[in-house]
């Protein structure tokens, strides 16, 4: 990472379950890119398995062509906060506004760029993986990622537009909105998307997963019936019986398990959809079942154009996503209150956010947005 | 079946290689039902199952809820022909009239037909597969089943309505009309696919088969490349070169194997399409490469809804479906020119048509349509 003469704190990948909370130079905006002071970022399935196992996205041999970077790197891609400082060129924001981050490379030539479809670009990637993001006090970042909250919309909230992101796209690909639908995997996404799919008014929302915990959370969230997979064998069965027999019109696979697939299409209706969002490595499947009840697979990756509606959502109709957070830790608790308090134990964790500046709320690093111009650009 | 006084000759399936040429009674149309004089019935993949080593869709034990039938029962349900008399209460159609029979049983009160997808009701099934057929002079339909043929169709165009309809759906569930798209399979399904996507102005067609005779005859009916799959490894490598490295935007998969859905995946875009039309038992799906392309798998079963475009393709805008016809025979040679000649070599014949009144054109068995009522009502 570029060093300035500014130093601050930050969570940075090394290496498999070398992840260093460490004090480095607060980036300078090059051209194009702008300063975010970050509020709160929230801990990933995938940050965890980067600290666990990886590199799996992270780029360590050679830099991303979206970032040009490689490891060591900050991590975090789940950020939001208030513009400190903007680089050269950089038109349509101010220092102060306060951004939700769509930490989202993208090359805006290939086609799938050129038809709209940034999330599938061919460079496609995240700030935060294949670049520096935001576990960290300040992250520079390109301004078109940064996403101008109006007043009604907290930082609070705009910390959960990523994953919120991924729930509402899943959502779109589902097609027409269903009138019933299964969620297999209570996950942060998971959860969003049971409450993304309650805004939208669907009639039947079946939660399933092994967690107790999550299978409370989904219910306060909006899900109309409650399947424990750990206790319940033949959870899809259990949905058709539930829906009278037919099967649910979409059921959303957010485990990323065979089994679960498995699960998804046999609850699903003749015609219906699986949307898949988990990432299973591979899966056996029953092409001659699914070619006769006409179903589909459609997998869903990432998002494009959420954001705005996304901010429409909590500004206009009160859309409040926090209720999947379970706990706000300060940097120096990542790995232990962070990373390890996610891995252990069957989803006692749903969302954990990071405040990057909790270490320092008595003594602020920089001046308050109003003065820093002159120090950052 | 149910016999009537007069007598004629039909191909009746009592079990596996064992599909008779017997004379039977004509049968009687009950209320509801029309009585066909076959024109036409074309032979299908699944006849061909059926004939090979069957029962597969025929049912042998419990009658099928569409028709009340089991076996022994006619073949053949790729007909066409003239309305020979008419059964109590049938309205809009009249004796004379030519028809297309889409030999679909619904129901017509289940989920699925209620929302207008006949193609996925419960009871659905075949005349011909579930019921009697149309490899027969004469057939007893319930008259929903028959679309009356406008002047400008011929009745050599609609004995391939019922083929053409699984291609026209496959197209369908494509979703948005492709630009660029590979067949793989070159059957008549995925003959008439190329077709009728060289009528919706598809900018690529790339059609792929092990056949080289197949391959000429989808240049004749508008692919734009051909790749030969038992020459050329890699076919799904090869289609992204034709398409600039991207993939097209749609692969239909009219073989039924695991090795073609591979062919396809590899073929197909970021954020593209697989369309199933084959039936391949089971297939290993690498799920982890599915969604970080964003690809779907939409299943395509049978069709609905498709006769009348047909027949406004046909009568309005010139679409000639002939050539997929390799030969015409008579009933006595259905087994030997038939089934045999279909089996027999890769992809010599494609589309062979029944005329089930060849052995005695020269003395019609029963009069001409106009005076037929009095006999047969």
């Amino acid at each position: 990472m570029r060093a300035g003469t500014q130093r601050m704190q930050a969570a940075v990948w090394h290496g498999a379950r070398d992840v260093r909370i460490a004090e480095v130079g607060v980036p300078t905006p090059r051209p194009g890119e702008v300063l975010v002071e970050v509020a709160y970022c929230g801990i990933c399935g995938s940050d965890l398995h980067e600290y666990a196992d990886g590199p799996h996205a992270i780029p360590v041999a050679e830099p991303h062509p979206g970032s040009g970077a490689t490891a060591p790197l900050v991590l975090g891609h789940e950020f939001c906060g208030t513009v400190a400082a903007l680089g050269a060129a950089v038109t349509g924001l101010a220092i102060g506004d306060r951004v939700a981050v769509e930490p989202n490379y993208r090359c805006g030539t290939c086609p799938r760029c050129r038809a709209g479809e940034y999330n599938i670009c061919r460079h496609f990637g995240f700030a935060g993986l294949m670049g520096n993001g935001g576990m960290a006090e300040y992250a520079a970042i390109p301004a078109y990622m940064a996403h101008r909250l109006p007043e009604a919309v907290s930082l609070e909230q705009a910390a959960l537009f990523e994953p919120a992101s991924v729930a509402l796209h899943a959502l779109r690909r589902a097609g027409a909105p269903p009138e019933t639908m299964a969620v297999v995997g209570l996950g942060p996404v998971g959860l969003l998307t049971v409450r993304l799919a309650a805004e939208r008014k669907a009639r039947r929302i079946i939660a399933v997963d092994v967690s107790p915990v999550r299978l409370e959370r989904a219910a306060g969230l909006g899900a109309t019936d409650l399947i424990d997979a750990g206790r319940e064998e033949a959870a899809g069965e259990r949905i058709r019986e539930l829906t009278g027999g037919e099967g649910v019109d979409v059921a959303f696979e957010a485990v990323g398990s065979e089994i679960s697939l498995g699960t998804c299409l046999a609850a699903t209706r003749r015609g219906g959809r699986v949307v898949l969002v988990g990432l299973a490595p591979k899966a056996s499947l029953d092409t001659f079942a699914l070619v006769n009840n006409e179903q589909s697979i459609v997998a869903s990756v990432g998002y494009r154009d959420t954001y705005p509606e996304l901010i429409r959502l909590v500004a206009e109709q009160g859309l409040d996503l926090t209720p999947v957070v379970t706990s706000t830790i300060g940097l120096d608790a990542l790995i232990t209150h962070g990373f390890e308090a996610l891995m252990d134990g069957p989803g006692n964790q749903v969302k954990i956010l990071v405040d990057p500046a909790a270490h320092r709320r008595e003594a602020p690093l920089l001046p308050s947005p109003a003065d820093r111009t002159e120090i950052l650009t």
